[in-house]
């Protein structure tokens, strides 16, 4: 298993990438072998100070980087040896198993859906984020950002996927999916809701409960919350806000604790053909860490093929 | 001056209604007149108990109560005799001055839209909830709820309602006004979003500031912020449910405490040609206080007036 990491990209890159890779091997028993992409020159003396097991890792060299800002189409054809799109072109060679990035959001998602390509019958790929809920259990809510707008059917898939990612990544059997809306009752809410709430309870593939509201989001109502990612990326914002709070006034609570997102590390892309996973630009040593765990984990679930197994299932049906 | 407030309305009237009577006529130095609509026999008992002033207040008796989960329509045409029919009749009629209820939501809006009707220029009424700020200010979002899917005119008019309200009730001067968004620059978003930016930077009635994302609800970067109601809903629910949390945990922190939107009282519904006030179900004696104390400032601000100028130059422009 060769995992692929961009360690130009996020904001405290490469030395919290570095820091993360340490992190993971000292924490993490697996034979998990490390691609680290960077700029040789910058990488070498940290990687040195890390006194990590060379047979554990390979420094592939990087002379560009592609910046937080950039416009990521441009960026990508403009600079081919940017540890991005070397990462991309890696993956896309079978290389290496699994890609992860802080860098550039849009660069990443360009270069996962052209250069990895979609799973057949997946019309979008998406983003998703944990919830911490009270009881200490996790749930998934997605889209949460990458598709504005979106049609029914895509919150459908979106619905499959997360329940995969439940089941697989994050060990909850049988995971109860929900549709975020504004009612508890079928017919409630927007036109996309009201046409996507039918489609979800007729999927043989899915454990559809039903409607939940913005209240339920932090509860164990359900395992999955399906929206659009408009709704999904205020819904993420907001909950990160919370915690900004919690931590400015000295609130202390295990709980609230939780919503420290960059613990989670990053979000896979999925319904791209490849693992590929994106970290917060903030991501720091402890979410590079995990951001790899991550990696390993959808190449050792097998997740992917259990996708298009899932998908070429709903195409025949 | 003659506040109708429907003392059936609520999951805890008539007994809180009452109370919310006496603090209001203990607490705030006003000659309003208060009408209480509502089952005399059940009322009697409760208001000499109150020992309340009785030139302060009329009772006008109903014998009928809308409940809670009854579909709307047909509740107020079934039940002409329900304090929320008989609110409406009143306030059509010029005996009241505004209309205060906690009961069913759904027959409160229907009633304000066909027995009231619209401010001549607004497509569609809004109602909005108070955003508590770190700073101690209060912020103001739009639409929370009954306009699950919007065309950007419909923002538009929120963002011109809002900013009034803002400026004549909460007495905040030029007030900022922000689109929820996914991103901070112009042509971010959903198409929705995109659609309304530059319809809300070219309006000459609103100062608008541009772009906030879900992280920005609760600072104070601007004073009212404009989406859907689907979104806004969301983020109302979620946000009452991060204040249960703190209270399930027993975090005691002046800022989250101010998350008890039952303090706030009720939303206005802003776009009717009346005053109209819809409270929580589960409005207790504080909220309905607040209510009528709001009621009597819409009253005394002229905002409905003001309202109307504006939409009259929004047409004419």
């Amino acid at each position: 298993m060769r995992i692929g990491l961009d360690m130009m990209g996020g904001d405290y890159a490469p030395a919290e990438a570095v820091k993360g890779v340490q992190l993971f091997l000292d924490s993490v028993a697996t034979d998990a072998h490390l691609v680290l992409i960077g700029d040789e020159q910058a990488l070498t003396p940290l990687l040195s100070g890390a006194k990590l097991d060379q047979s554990r890792y390979t420094v592939v060299h990087s002379s560009q980087v592609i910046g937080m800002n950039e416009h990521p189409t441009k960026a990508l054809k403009e600079k081919p040896q940017s540890s991005i799109s070397i990462g991309f072109y890696l993956l896309q060679n079978k290389k290496i198993d699994a890609f992860i990035s802080a860098g550039n959001t849009g660069a990443m998602m360009v270069g996962a859906i052209y250069s990895i390509k979609l799973i057949e019958g997946v019309q979008r790929p998406t983003i998703s984020t944990i919830l911490p809920r009270e009881n200490g259990t996790l749930g998934l809510l997605l889209d949460v950002g990458i598709n504005a707008d979106c049609k029914p059917e895509n919150l459908v898939q979106f619905a499959i996927l997360g329940s995969l990612y439940s089941q697989y990544i994050m060990g909850t059997s049988a995971p109860k999916v929900g549709l975020l809306n504004i009612g508890e009752e079928e017919g409630k809410g927007n036109l996309l809701a009201q046409a996507t709430y039918p489609l979800l309870k007729e999927n043989p593939l899915l454990n559809f409960i039903g409607n939940v509201e913005g209240r339920d989001i932090f509860k164990d109502t359900v395992d999955v919350i399906v929206c659009e990612g408009f709704t999904g990326n205020v819904v993420l914002k907001m909950a990160e806000s919370f915690h900004d709070v919690a931590v400015r006034r000295n609130i202390k609570d295990e709980y609230f604790n939780r919503f420290d997102f960059e613990q989670y590390g990053g979000t896979p892309v999925l319904g791209v053909a490849e693992p590929v996973i994106i970290g917060h630009g903030i991501s720091g040593a402890r979410a590079f860490s995990n951001m790899i765990n991550l990696a390993k984990q959808m190449i050792e679930s097998k997740l992917l093929d259990k996708i298009k197994e899932s998908f070429v299932v709903t195409n025949e049906s």
